[in-house]
């Protein structure tokens, strides 16, 4: 995103600045605006006179309030950041009580409408497995194959908060809110939970339900 | 703040809009930038088709997702939203984990250092009555009286976050965060809870602990 303030970029100058030398900064996952991350992973070549354990703290004390760095381990020179990711876990929150979160705004979607958790959750097992999502892909997803693997995809809610965990080993594009958007179909009684099968059968983006919105997004953690 | 996008300029609009007649929001309460407040009051005179039960949701539907109006009751034609104050709450929120908040961090000060609640409430106790509170007061405060009524000031803690309610019947410029200011020069063992006194007898601005950021601080609510 040229010109704009991005989490890359501010990472980059924080190392820049710690070192003294330019360096190239690759994430592992990239996330469009407005959706957040507690666990994204990158990888930086360097030759650092700050030992590795020392790393994290010394690049975070340099970056902005809303952004940290919370561990650096060393990997093998040849290491593929995006290549090597094993599983993601993403978390999506919907706030669907009637008054307004409006310290929480920007991590939720605001939805004041009864879900029926258990008809989701229900929903949501015939997505777990290895999979062609390209129902599931928004259009902007070029890539050829579109088989993934669901490792889980689990409805949990807590007074007025509904949480969808779904943890896979890669994400086409828009996957995970497309996901969601379909579930709150089910859950708000606009559609039954065996639909899911027939929509994964379609590998059609329009057989399955509407885009949410971006801030209730946030990628978890992702495991090597 | 004149071009600025202002809460009380997005309220105006949106009874405007509902309304399709001028009108005038007068707010019991300044905030400074980047102060939070979830129980903030306004008066609007107004002749309303809208019955006033059913006003709050309508305005809140014409507000960006970040503002809500909770409430409308109905008062006499002189209140006064400012002088009929009976009391103000706000707390302020402190992150004392060496972790960073990032998701957070716009409502919370992180100082990543321990603190003694108890020496905190200790000085607290101090500040609870009719007093002078010059010295509390930030150098922006014309008012030619200091004196302000503070109902509770309490420390507490829940894992890594502090929290400093302070209840009154009118505040200072910058009285809050003066107060959280001076609360953890105490807490960190800079300052003796018993300097508080000291402080207050001092009359003087520079005889406090310094400002704390204004992100800490949310006005909880008011009461008439």
């Amino acid at each position: 995103q040229p010109g704009k303030r991005t989490i890359q970029g501010k990472i980059t100058e924080a190392i820049e600045k710690l070192l003294g030398c330019e360096v190239k900064v690759s994430g592992a996952s990239r996330t469009d605006a407005g959706v957040s991350a507690l666990g994204q992973a990158a990888v930086i070549q360097i030759d650092s006179p700050v030992p590795t354990g020392n790393l994290a703290k010394a690049i975070t004390d340099r970056l902005p309030a809303d952004i940290a760095v919370t561990e650096a381990v060393e990997v093998p020179r040849n290491f593929d950041v995006t290549a090597s990711v094993k599983s993601k876990l993403y978390r999506y929150t919907i706030h669907t009580g009637t008054d307004r979160p409006v310290m929480q705004i920007r991590n939720l979607w605001h939805l004041p409408t009864e879900l029926d958790v258990d008809a989701m959750n229900k929903a949501a097992t015939f997505l777990i497995g290895k999979k062609d999502f390209k129902s599931f892909a928004s259009a902007g997803d070029k890539r050829e194959n579109s088989v993934r693997k669901i490792f889980q995809c689990k409805v949990s809610s807590e007074n007025n908060r509904i949480y969808i965990d779904v943890e896979g080993n890669a994400f086409l594009y828009n996957m995970v809110r497309n996901i969601v958007g379909t579930l709150v179909e089910v859950g708000a009684g606009r559609m039954k939970p065996e639909k899911i099968k027939q929509i994964l059968e379609a590998k059609d983006r329009t057989a399955a339900g509407p885009l949410a919105p971006a801030q209730g997004l946030c990628l978890i953690w992702i495991k090597y």
